[in-house]
């Protein structure tokens, strides 16, 4: 993305890259078929079970002038309008922790003015929504997002800890609750005697650890041993969702004497309750009901405040749904996206319902689930037709040319940039490599020797099904929870908690920030496991203490920031403590650190160095390291071990054309061994490139060898 | 071990077999020094925490007569005297579950006549032990144990099963009666209200669950990323213990309204307590109030049966404490054993307590954690001979040369067999071996090209500490418990059933028929991850269907036996129908399965193939394929996941003296793949044969094609 603060530059080309790609947007969901109701799904309870949550939270903080029913309209609402002519459609909207924290705040101000009260609160609201779209006009068209730039992994990686600690703070919360009395609960009734406060706190624990274990456990089904391909794959697709459903089943097995408020459950009014209407109508409001011009205008100050968080929120979520290593191929929607959210907030104020905006984690676990989708697919039209080519007979070199050819029906034409030709060009290399790896390419091979489904999987880079259907669906299903209310209110809130919990734990993987926290608590003696795994290239390039200062700067900033969201009402503005990394980034650390360090520990996007372009090669190596995992596993293993940079210390694949010498597989047996006596071998390789960025550099060998990058963890610590 | 019918005979050889290494048994117990507590607290605590369940147990099912004073009493006793004048040392001694079916069993008959009554319950069943001590003294005479050699796997692991099935019923049922009243309990109470009673169950689950998966991830701490190495080494060693402990002290967190009862604690007498002392004379009821003559001779039709399943039960658990993968190198000794049970029997029921006898699987358990500390014990001295050497510029082959020598001075003197050379060859072999692959075996080596501690856990075979010190103590520190009776009487009863499912999955990892049983539900798709691990030699060598059948004859008989423990008195006779399975095996099998198969499947110690005589060079392939494990992973490996016959399918390492040609490591980056066409290579290599056994036959190289091998697996299911 071009750096550019010339007004709607921004916009204009934001609109002309995703125009490009409209069409396909659509044609490739549909395309999926019924497959795409995995990530649908998957993202419709990451993004649906929060927003009740918080809907909640909200009917207890504004007396019920808010409840759960406005939260999920609004998610639905904003959802809809996003996936439909939003510009990037793997951002998920909804309503997130700080805008519950801003209407409570609001409400408690309104509420205490005699010539607004509870009465006239939404209509404020809405002027505080009309202020807040205004400044997000005006961030978007001034291009204030080509800043999202200057955001380095510092930044970026720090939020998502912070969310993931909101997060697991929130479930904590939740639980210690279940052993009090609720808020505007009659504490006179049978199910808050102590006996049963204390059952009810005990089951809640029963079940919102059985959730996260259940939870965190089916999403590893699809390496079981045990069970069917298809149950596996079901299992680790709909696990969460069906699990929540298993422990809300199994939270209804106590009965006889047990009281019915035993477990509790989620509390909402029905969206046709007499007077769930009544605040759908601002715009009477303002007409009748005059507001004191005075706060139409005091209205701008929490106004301002929601705009920086909007700006900030949508935008690194953005941002951290279109991660480097996803490889995406459509492009970036910063700007308009911005513009668009200003309308919606607006409109949101208007209707009398909260605003939502890009969530995180949930934003990048779409991109994430949609990653193992196009997997998938791309999967089993290359089996499909090696298979086929096989079965006449053809030699290894005709059958790679088959798959070749539906690899390249299966890329998405784009305008935008150069065609996808980098994928094509690759298979065809990796195929040549392979087959020459194999003995003679022009001798017919049949699947005994020749394991097309292993194969596929090394040959397949991470792609990720870009296309505009999974988040309309998972909207429309958000807003099928409107009116399934009676079926939500059945699930024990404990096991939200739970869910709250398992949120937290998904988003951790894959976040360098926290990699390098365990990596600080990992015994000396044991950091060698490390390099024996997937790593990020800072292990080996970067001093252990250089590495610990670095990240214990970082953990005493998060822990900075999270104390920061403790304070009443400024704790809202957390994000200008992250934005502010920014200058500390650029001014302060490079005084502290060496330029070539920081660039391996944090390189933001414009600092990088220009890498390899997509390297198939490097892609297939690194799967078939996983050996014989299904594509499951492997594209977890792509995805949530690395971010950006992956470096193997194995030694690349030996394509000598001598079939006798190829003959001589040995097994390495220690790579740590091997590693230190025949370093000149091991490469490194930059897997991160999307082709986006192209240009060429850094080769995929380094002077350096194995011993010194030993040496970084062996002798320090 | 002889087959000999021959009165005397077997005793004899027992006695002169033990006597040989009777002194060193003292002396190698004590030269552990403070390392033998690891294992001793360990088997203390699996052996006490039953044993006083039990006690529980007959506590309420005799009206208050024996308690769990009573069991203890003759567990520290009965262990006390078999650690020191026993034979095999690793046995581990107890009162078990069907002594206390049968002592209830005996205390509804005596309660309901007039002339015994509770009150001469214990003068009576003294007769019963006076009856049972006497038919085993004739089968010990008569050198009934050699029939123990005609016990296969198929009989032994089915028994270990099922006592791992009774172990998780109690479990089940334990934590199903925390919601319930408690039998001899005021039902009026407060802890018994409905809402406490629920809350109570539910803090069971909670206590149990969690004492469970504690303690089962603290048994793999060793191989844990993070703390130092002594942190993991304790969490291994004493995580259990540790882990009781701190659930223990997690059930002292809620106070205030949650009455004292609540949870459920251990229930007992002090020993101290007024009346505890009654029932400990015996002899002066004998005297006193006579007991009718025909109540005596009626005393042995109890007798019969209790003296059938000790026969079974110490014998089958004396077997599976010294299973052949555990490289014994002293002697057995069913027959003197199975003598001095008799005479223990005999004391206990003088002294008014119920007999105790070897348990399972707390002496497999046993043996199992002497592995570890020999293994442990062994590598230390290894690595500080090793270092020394090498900080005298040695080259390589000196300093094998003095590892060597340093090995040899680390056996056990022994007369009873050949002396133990074996082990020193492979090493010098092995050693040759691997310098060769080096590169240069004369030249100076340093601790960057030579990683001691690695390859020493290559080298070193599994290895069992034997001695007499670790049961002493252990039997000594549950004596101890009579007195810290108000100490255990903390433990909550929920933990205790969480202990009970956690020894029974411990019991599981090894049990070859509980592995079958797994493939049976193994993926057809997912069974060659099987092979890629170690496992068992029939996984290859036996067609799939042939396993199958086989495997499902076994369950069902398992489930017989496990419906049979059901019928209330008959019950205890379970052991009758797992001796049935000796004939079932000799004359009724073989006419179903091809006797290479069952062999293959279940091989009895008289019908195994004499195997390749202890294979160091095997050992360390296998431990290498571990990679960078600490010794800990690598022997829970070794141990765990294999007993007896272990294959492998990587090819074994090249040791090529070429030095350029050695640097062509390459990593075999599909197992699968490389099997099926270089199958020649694949080695197939037995390495369960002890030292006892020595002998030649089947080589390492099997002509047998790893495509054959294979097929087993691909083409069935």
């Amino acid at each position: 993305m071009e750096e550019s603060f010339v007004p709607f530059r921004g916009i204009k080309n934001d609109l002309q890259g995703r125009l490009t790609c409209y069409k396909q947007d659509w044609i490739g969901g549909f395309k999926a078929g019924f497959r795409i109701l995995a990530p649908t799904t998957y993202i419709f309870f990451a993004s649906a079970i929060p927003v009740i949550s918080f809907g909640e939270q909200l009917d207890r903080d504004t007396d019920g002038v808010l409840t759960a029913v406005q939260t999920l309209a609004s998610t639905a609402l904003c959802g809809i309008v996003h996936s439909i002519i939003g510009g990037q459609p793997l951002l998920i909207l909804g309503v997130a922790e700080p805008t519950v924290i801003m209407y409570t705040f609001m409400f408690n101000f309104a509420k205490n003015r005699p010539d607004l009260g509870s009465k006239l609160f939404l209509a404020w609201s809405g002027w505080v929504c009309v202020w807040t779209a205004i400044l997000l006009f005006l961030l978007s068209i001034l291009g204030a997002c080509s800043i999202i730039n200057r955001f380095t992994r510092l930044a970026g990686e720090l939020f998502g800890l912070l969310i993931a600690m909101l997060f697991m703070q929130e479930a904590i919360k939740g639980l210690v609750n279940e052993f009090g009395i609720p808020r505007r609960q009659n504490p006179e009734s049978a199910e808050f005697q102590p006996s049963w406060r204390f059952a009810n706190g005990m089951f809640a624990l029963v079940l919102s650890f059985g959730l996260l274990l259940a939870g965190l456990s089916s999403r590893k089904a699809r390496s079981w041993r045990y069970g069917s391909g298809w149950l596996r794959g079901f299992i680790a697709d709909y696990g969460v969702p069906l699990m929540v459903l298993v422990w809300t089943a199994v939270s209804y097995i106590p009965s006889g004497s047990v009281p019915k408020g035993i477990p509790r459950r989620l509390f909402s009014p029905n969206p046709w309750s007499p007077g769930a209407f009544e605040n759908w109508t601002i715009m009477k409001a303002w007409l009748i009901n005059r507001i004191c011009i005075l706060y139409i205008i005091g209205a701008f100050i929490p106004a301002t405040m929601i705009a920086v968080l909007y700006y900030f929120d949508h935008s690194v979520a953005s941002q951290l749904a279109q991660q480097r290593e996803f490889n995406l191929r459509k492009p970036p929607s910063f700007h308009y996206d911005l513009l668009l959210l200003g309308f919606m907030v607006i409109l949101c104020g208007l209707i009398g319902i909260p605003p939502s905006n890009g969530v995180i984690p949930q934003s990048p676990m779409h991109t994430k689930s949609l990653a193992t989708l196009k997997h998938q697919i791309l999967r089993n039209r290359l089996v499909a037709t090696a298979r086929k080519c096989m079965g006449k007979n053809a030699s290894l070199g005709q059958v790679y040319g088959s798959m070749q050819e539906a690899y390249k029906h299966m890329q998405t034409p784009l305008i935008y940039q150069e065609p996808s030709a980098q994928g094509l060009k690759e298979l065809k290399q990796s195929t040549i490599e392979m087959a020459a790896g194999m003995g003679n390419i022009d001798a017919p091979v049949d699947e005994t020797v020749f394991d097309i489904e292993k194969e596929i999987d090394d040959l397949l880079p991470v792609e990720v099904k870009e296309q505009r259907l999974s988040n309309l669906l998972q909207a429309i299903m958000v807003g099928g929870c409107v009116a399934a209310m009676p079926f939500i209110k059945m699930i024990p809130t404990s096991v939200l908690w739970g869910y709250f919990a398992f949120m937290a734990i998904e988003s951790l993987p894959g976040n360098q920030f926290w990699e390098r926290v365990l990596l600080l608590f990992t015994a000396p003696s044991r950091r060698y496991k490390l390099l024996e795994e997937y790593h990020t290239s800072f292990v080996e390039s970067v001093p252990f203490k250089t590495i610990a200062i670095f990240t214990i700067f970082q953990a005493v900033y998060l822990l900075v920031c999270f104390s920061i969201t403790w304070i009443p009402i400024a704790g809202v503005l957390f994000p200008l403590m992250i934005m502010l990394l920014v200058p500390v980034r650029l001014y302060i650390l490079p005084k502290f650190f060496k330029t070539v360090h920081l660039q391996d520990l944090d390189a933001a996007g414009y600092e990088e160095i220009p890498a390899l372009s997509f390297n198939l090669a490097t892609e297939a190596e690194m799967s078939r390291a996983a050996s014989f995992a299904d594509d499951g596993e492997i594209l977890d293993g792509i995805i949530t071990r690395s971010r950006g940079e992956i470096k193997r210390t194995c030694s690349p694949k030996v394509t000598s054309s001598d079939a006798t010498a190829s003959k001589e597989f040995n097994r390495t047996q220690s790579p740590r061994f091997s590693d230190k006596v025949y370093s000149p071998r091991v490469s490194e390789v930059r897997g991160d490139s999307s082709p986006r960025l192209g240009g060429t550099g850094r080769g995929p060998f380094s002077p350096r060898t194995g011993e010194s990058r030993l040496s970084n963890l062996g002798k320090s610590g």
